[in-house]
């Protein structure tokens, strides 16, 4: 992603929990909030979820579409919860479904962690 | 970091464990790999010591440089030791000391997993 397109991205509304991690030591409140959101991401089962989530048609999908991961209906909600509570994902109820959406914002704060510094 | 410096530094020797998270739902093996890098950074004192190397001079540090998480020595090892394992960590020893380093191409491959698509 370009610098002017992660940019772009950041205005649109997120704010950031931490710099790049090349970019000084964070501080204990820092390393708190940016190790929740890997901590749930380090889970192989999680990871499926979210990736099927957010590869998914408009960057949404109900359980009913990405519950191919070999695990229980239930687990699959548990793990959902946990990638909600986390903020990678927001989620909303449309009839009997409920809809997960992995946020742009969320990526575009992600990638920034990983910014490279320009050399 | 603009695709074509990631591009660079993917081309200059690593190799990418997966795709862009928003690009298709990980394999199980895929998940297993990268799930591991996430779990890692996924503790508040890891990720302080990672940040606490990656962002010192020349990109490595040796411990007598980042022992200000307040943790003990050994429990500073030890996770030194956890984020070796994960891949995310090299090490080399010089005289006394075991200076770690975070290698570019790391970086790299974790700034490709959260690419955002362009619209």
């Amino acid at each position: 992603m370009s610098t002017t397109r992660q940019l772009q991205v950041l205005q649109s509304g997120v704010e950031p929990c931490c710099p790049p991690l090349t970019e000084r030591p964070f501080t204990a409140v820092e390393a708190e909030r940016a190790a929740a959101m890997f901590k749930a991401l380090g889970d192989p089962v999680r990871l499926r979820l979210f990736t099927a989530v957010a590869s998914h048609e408009n960057g949404e999908a109900c359980v009913c579409d990405i519950s191919d991961v070999g695990v229980s209906q239930p687990t699959v909600s548990h793990h959902l919860k946990k990638l909600k509570e986390a903020g990678l994902l927001t989620s909303e109820r449309r009839g009997t479904w409920v809809f997960y959406r992995v946020e742009p914002s969320v990526l575009a704060a992600m990638s920034h962690l990983f910014a490279i510094p320009a050399t």
